[in-house]
């Protein structure tokens, strides 16, 4: 089967076989906002040379605006309403193949205002699956990071914060652009620190955010230095608000999905607080479309 | 005398009598930013036709990176050392005229990281002279929001807010501006309201901004309120860690000083969260340089 991961931004894809293990790998920029209109141009392109007649597919090419959108999925799901959530795609392009998109994810409980998901739910099927029962929380850092409260095997609770979009926005276009330097640099831990601390202090993000220019204006940091700082504040805000801390007891570890280098500064962020981590790759998402897809497959076969 | 308050992106200059009475106003886009390396030939261009012998600017122009750079004074600071801290400028591009700058305004006191005003301070110097003795709260709404506490005719903190030019970093340059029309339309109370109310919820500033891409996916609210929205959460996340409500008692004003539609919306928020407001007009600046050059005038013919 071909597992394809199709986000915002990037496109992923993986050939495995009926055991889920992953025999081949390709990567694209054709995410999902570069592929509009033409998916199956795109897909047909990405694929060539992979003539599996099953082909999953998860994330923004089933949201608005996306290939075909698929409904959401109201929580709290387990791993056995995603996979009947899942939806058959017609498309003349590809005869002889089966196309399915997943579902996203509605987390309409608390709040007046909903939050959602779409990719992270596939990566989460995954992460069930072998989660023993109780109460987890997982946190899939990102553009838009999502928090997630697992509770015996069904996702429950979806919080996202804007983190890397607001960071992408204010390192480019505002005033703290001028400070910094064009590209990020190495982390510096010492600034990532100082932010995290930051955050903690009265005044609010905004004020926060008003100091990474004071601190560059007195170089309280190098420029190489600042984006550390800024992201460190940024991130402490986020985990703070994360619900994390009210929790009595607070959990012991936090799950953490995604790449190596974004994961890096969670994990020092969550440890300096006091809280462990495990972390997990980010192509659980590939994992989750077999394992969802098994599911079905064996639940069609119960009711045959 | 002539007036110039020369602020990052606008230039506003007055022609006063000595009794602080403004006969003439001008104003101009080529702020400090849009005059780097040419202050002078701007100057003289937008001043064409007076001939004042005493020209007073306040604002970036005193800054890093603006004409001359005058040094802050530290906090508290009242009239009379801010009168003291005016700085002469030599230019040999206005024979027979005399130049002042005023300096800029440093919190060093309780954080870490130090506060910065530069030409609010005059606009402050204006007022100082009037309110009555105790402590008054005073907020200059803008790209980056001050909040000012005084105390019996003293300056003594500065808490910025990057507010606007967080609003405007994601207005354009985030996944909210796809959901919203290209220009901000009417000011609309209903979703503003709703984005206060937001700023007061569990989950942070981070989480409650992804709500405004959420509200739009399932219409919560018109594409042409998302900016309202928007502009709610940011402006009650301000308010709130402003420092005003941890205050016992409460005070129970603010004094506003900025433009006119800023103003509206910051006095219908104070007003919605109990909290009374007084207004003042932006071109306060003018009326501060006529008082401080006063008192310097004074003290100088005192100790003569």
């Amino acid at each position: 089967m071909i597992a394809v991961d199709w986000g915002t931004s990037s496109l992923r894809l993986y050939r495995m076989d009926d055991d889920g293990l992953v025999h081949e790998r390709r990567r694209s920029d054709h995410g999902a906002l570069a592929s509009k209109g033409r998916f199956a141009e795109v897909l047909a392109r990405e694929i060539s040379g992979w003539d599996d007649p099953l082909i999953l597919m998860c994330g923004m090419v089933g949201g608005r605006g996306g290939w075909q959108e698929a409904p959401y999925v109201v929580c709290p799901v387990g791993n056995a309403e995603l996979a009947l959530g899942m939806r058959p795609m017609p498309s003349s392009e590809f005869p002889g193949r089966s196309l399915w998109i997943m579902p996203g994810l509605r987390d309409a409980s608390a709040d007046a205002v909903p939050d959602v998901m779409r990719g992270e739910e596939t990566q989460l099927a995954a992460l069930l699956d072998v989660l023993p029962g109780g109460s987890h929380m997982v946190c899939l850092p990102g553009t838009h990071s999502k928090w997630v409260t697992v509770r015996n095997g069904r996702i429950c609770r979806i919080t996202t914060a804007m983190t890397g979009e607001v960071y992408a926005a204010l390192r480019q276009h505002s005033i703290l652009a001028q400070l910094m330097p064009a590209t990020d640099g190495r982390f510096d831990a010492y600034a990532f620190d100082a932010g995290l601390r930051r955050s903690a202090e009265n005044g609010g993000l905004l004020h926060h955010l008003f100091g990474v220019r004071t601190a560059g204006l007195f170089q309280q940091f190098s420029e190489a230095a600042l984006p550390s700082y800024l992201s460190g504040i940024l991130i402490g805000h986020e985990i703070r608000a994360s619900g994390l801390f009210p929790q009595s007891p607070r959990p012991a570890l936090v799950h953490l999905i995604g790449n190596e280098r974004l994961l890096a500064s969670y994990a020092h962020a969550l440890r300096t607080l006091g809280i462990g981590v495990q972390r997990h790759p980010e192509d659980l998402a590939a994992r989750g479309l077999h394992a969802l897809w098994r599911r079905r497959s064996a639940t069609a076969a119960t009711s045959a």
